[in-house]
């Protein structure tokens, strides 16, 4: 392991006179990082490489002093520089409403970046091997992605290199036997409750068992591959970017017409960027959001409201604008299709809503919030969606609801007798098929297609995006 | 499920004035591809679309004949032709060494390419879903893949045409029940003996309900961005292939030094398309040997054989020549590295190569063939592997074996005492590292590495290409 690292892969990733900070939890895994590492710096003492050790305490498991002090008395053996930071992530996490993973990572971040900084390292090593290399591609392949998501991690990414990342945890746990390196067992890692752990604990176990015995490997070199692709592609992007896209004063960003000559690839990831670039929004656009964008070439004057920006298109080409939600104001416009199986997110609210098949309800339920908004609607709206007129957008001059013994009524009537403010009314999205509104989620449903016990059923459902599952 | 695809994927996929070829089981898929095509062709008769109904009979189930008139009888009502084979597909299999699946596929294929020439057909329709796209995807991925395999199949490639690759199969026994479109159901679809059907059967439901109840629509939507982007490259390398490719008198292919200069996704396909000229080789050339063509940068004068070809690296650039094995004469000359949990093909053997730690034998034995060839070497070698030195590769000058209580012996008597044929000696696989040969696969180990009980162990397996599993 160590002669593979020395010989080809360290070389690669570190050049000659760099200090690398080395992110350590005391685990098999970041403890034979620092001991390879430390070794590297030793044995080729020419490179000029050096090491400083960086550990976080987390504070919430009582074996956590006895790995910071491990860790202390490894780096004071090498005489390398150990930062530990204490920090109970817990109630940060609680402060912040964010998953306890989720803010100790984060924070952990910010904190290397200012080591690096007061350390004078131009790099990062963490210590993520074959099987979390493994399990980020089947997560990402779980929850959707593209290339770029399917690439997995890569060994070599800004300051941040993987070196580990082509060998399984079995070298690592052999490496640290051979050479007799402590270290600890993280036992939260050992629950399934995560998503993450689960498909480390039982997805990739089953399908090593019963399809593929070297699946990591097989998922490793996919990602290695699918890198490659998405390397020339975003390169390609890079150059098209320049191309097309210019930015007005607002802030607004535009791309020229021609840009719909794009091949897909192409013109799907200049579409992601745009929106990106005004919405902040790290997730990107969704795969519904870019195909509809897609669609409206050839069709001036097009416009809609999208999570965070409102998108249109002018003779002159494509405009991404942020909007200003915040202030509660604006009108929001929107007409989004809605396709049985999938979720969309709509704009402005920090809500999905999902159109499924009565049979998928079930294992909704259970991974959804139990503040949930639901519509059930027969069989017979399942004609109108496959007409593609089910939609989900805002409020129309003379919007009407059918009820029962009572007909029709005003949009304007059913807001009223809810007690609906009037500006929340041109908030509220709306489940509607060509004709009328057939659902005010949260208010009330229509008579229009409501389900009876016979029918086959379709269940429409409000969930916060917080409490999206993958 | 009808006004969909007449409003949106059957006016892309069918030009108007065109006779379609609609292979039919006799399923629930293909009768309703069916009935929906005839239904396209009566309500949009201005579009001049025809269809041809073609059925194979497989002679191997009881049910076999009633599928077929059940066919005839549609076709008969609704005056259009229909085509009907006849063929035992069990005999053809045994006798040509196939699986039957795989024999019955390829003996369909050709017959539907016989019929569409004969009717005039330009286009086949086939009844692939969106679960039969997930399940691709998840057999390639499980397989190993890159952008191409995990694009999953086309709504469109070719003469072949797949309108209902976006509908599950609830929504295609819907589609029956709603419109009393008769099928039979096959039962060897039902069993989870094959691969496939265990990913359909047992793998996709389980990620549906502990993962993501939308699995199918998720995957689906993958192989579409995956598809865009394997496009885009696709024509990216076709121009590379004119710039750099041309053919000397022997048919050997050669791509220009420059090709070194193309960044991975582009060099990597030019290299398998190269391969893929030279050999007919449809399944390509694997991972490994593109990742060593690509390391041959730099080094003029390399040269390797492959399976079914030679390539080798002059002043002028990379030469693929096909290699003449069938003649048995001709000295091969290959040195290719082993790497833990990886199978390489022998060149001209048929043959792959396995290198495998202990743990992972079990799973291995229940998957390949009875005659496999099997060596057990100590943890001593691992250090040898982690050093990359271990190979498997042809006969060498002063090549030699050490054994126990008898030292060293040259490699021409261990073949002399077991009998092996002179022109044959040049042709056997030999494991060997930097110093000496370890194995001669089916003749003799040597003793060095041998493993005692307490080692951890390493185990060389030489199997047949036919008999490699998922």
């Amino acid at each position: 392991m160590y002669e593979q690292l020395r010989k080809y892969i360290l070389p690669e990733l570190i050049p000659s006179g760099t200090r690398v900070m080395v992110a350590v939890s005391g685990g098999p895994d970041s403890m034979a990082l620092s001991h390879l590492l430390w070794r590297y710096t030793q044995e080729e003492s020419s490179r000029g490489v050096s090491i400083v050790l960086t550990h976080v305490h987390h504070g919430v498991r009582r074996e956590s002093d006895a790995e910071a002090v491990m860790v202390q008395d490894m780096a004071k053996k090498w005489n390398v520089p150990c930062l530990v930071h204490r920090f109970n992530a817990k109630r940060y996490a609680e402060s912040m409403g964010q998953s306890f993973q989720e803010a100790a990572r984060e924070w952990r971040y910010a904190r290397w970046k200012e080591d690096m900084l007061k350390e004078g390292c131009s790099l990062l090593a963490t210590a993520h091997h074959l099987g979390d290399q493994a399990e980020t591609i089947l997560y990402r392949l779980l929850r959707g992605s593209g290339t770029a998501g399917l690439a997995g991690m890569y060994p070599s990414k800004g300051s941040i290199i993987r070196p580990l990342l082509s060998f399984t945890k079995a070298d690592i746990l052999n490496y640290c036997a051979r050479e007799a390196v402590p270290y600890a067992l993280d036992d939260s890692n050992q629950e399934p409750v995560y998503v993450r752990n689960r498909i480390r604990l039982e997805l990739l176990p089953e399908l090593e068992r019963s399809y593929n015995s070297r699946i990591q490997e097989t998922l490793g070199r996919t990602g290695e591959l699918l890198r490659w692709d998405e390397e020339y592609i975003t390169r390609q992007v890079k150059a098209a970017w320049d191309q097309y896209h210019y930015q007005d004063s607002q802030g607004t960003i535009c791309l020229k017409l021609d840009v719909f000559k794009e091949p897909a690839a192409i013109l799907s990831r200049l579409l992601r960027k745009a929106a990106m670039q005004v919405t902040q929004e790290p997730r990107g656009l969704g795969f519904t959001y870019v195909a509809m964008i897609m669609a409206a070439q050839g069709k001036p004057g097009w416009s809609q409201d999208l999570p965070g920006m409102r998108v249109k298109l002018t003779d002159e080409g494509l405009q991404f604008c942020r909007s200003h939600i915040d202030a509660g104001q604006k009108a929001l416009n929107y007409k989004i299709p809605l396709v049985i199986g999938q979720s969309v997110e709509i704009p402005g609210s920090g809500m999905v809503i999902s159109l499924l098949k009565e049979w998928n309800l079930s294992s909704v339920n259970s991974h959804t919030k139990r503040e949930n908004k639901i519509a059930v609607f027969s069989s017979d709206l399942l004609t109108q969606v496959s007409k593609q007129s089910l939609v989900c957008r805002t409020r129309q001059e003379g919007d009407k609801m059918w009820f029962k013994g009572v007909g029709h009524k005003s949009l304007k009537k059913v807001f009223q007798e809810a007690k609906i403010a009037d500006d929340a009314r041109n908030r509220i999205p709306l489940i509607a098929d060509e004709a009328e509104v057939l659902w005010i989620p949260g208010v009330r449903q229509s008579g229009l297609y409501r389900a009876d016990n016979e029918d086959e059923k379709i269940v429409c459902i409000l969930t916060s995006r917080i409490g999206r599952s993958i």
